[in-house]
């Protein structure tokens, strides 16, 4: 599975594909896409568009994984980068790749091991993790999102495998049995 | 002047086409898009984006006009509008159209003659001004704020032709003055 980690900015957007399983997962691209800041709002948004189009494009990932947002103190700031997490969520809409959302506490614990790690911890793990050279955070937390989907996949499909094994629900094992009854009493 | 006015949101975003000049503005084209509840958010932007691209294709404004954002008592729902706000300068500014920004207090101002006029004032004005048959509040919204940069872009026209007429600045006369009296002196 190829995942696409976003973490959403205006001025910086962290990006970063990671494909395998848990246990081998490979960093296939990272960067930070940065607009131009002298240029009006509607322009930068335009200009992330087409980078986030880009990536989308080249590297064909099977989902996305993208931060959720919460308010900060600077309201001026959270409403710029609600700006910027619309303009991506749209691009990747557009283009028919599903999207995953987790919060910052589920995206900590699935690199870090619990949810109130500092954000050294989390680049310190993502390098680790993905051999990822670089030092910008926002591509560290783009590494960790996506690193955060790959575990929960992972999850999922165990605990999915799980019941399947076990069969059914009470409900249907309480069918098979009557069935099996009703067969033996015929015989 | 063709001007697109626009009151953002996720669920419903009002559109309105208006042209002319103040004191006979013509209403173009006026509506409400909707998207569907039911789909994800990167499906609903998505969706978003292709609508209001589609007004700027079909109505081809000179400018766009948007109303400035301010976070409501719900943060949820602040977030969302958010989101959509980005897409629709993303779509405005990818079509290579100008925007203009406004509070809503200038918008009141500009179609009431007071800033803090009710929705309801807003609404009877709009429809007084433009005929506009419509009980939707977003699509009143959106005529108010293409009324309002048409009121702006008079005015700073006016002040702009005056500024001209009196020539130049208080240097610029100066520096006129003080030519006129050495050519005055050579002849």
């Amino acid at each position: 599975m190829r995942v696409l980690g976003v973490d959403p900015g205006l001025g910086r957007t962290g990006v970063a594909v990671v494909e395998g399983a848990p246990g081998a997962l490979r960093l296939v691209h990272a960067a930070r896409i940065d607009t131009v800041p002298q240029t009006s709002e509607p322009a930068r948004l335009a200009n992330l568009y087409d980078l986030v189009a880009d990536v989308l494009e080249s590297y064909t990932p099977d989902v996305a994984a993208v931060e959720q947002l919460f308010f900060s103190t600077n309201r001026r700031t959270a409403m710029r980068v609600g700006e910027a997490r619309g303009v991506i969520l749209c691009a990747i809409g557009r283009a028919g790749v599903h999207v995953a959302e987790y919060t910052p506490t589920q995206v900590k614990e699935a690199v870090c091991g619990y949810g109130a790690a500092h954000k050294k911890q989390v680049m310190r793990m993502t390098s680790r993790l993905l051999a990822l050279d670089s030092d910008a955070d926002d591509v560290a937390d783009a590494c960790a999102v996506a690193v955060c989907h790959h575990h929960r996949a992972r999850l999922s499909a165990l605990t999915g495998t799980r019941r399947r094994q076990a069969g059914s629900s009470p409900l249907e094992r309480a069918v098979a049995r009557a069935r099996a009854r009703f067969e033996a009493a015929r015989r």
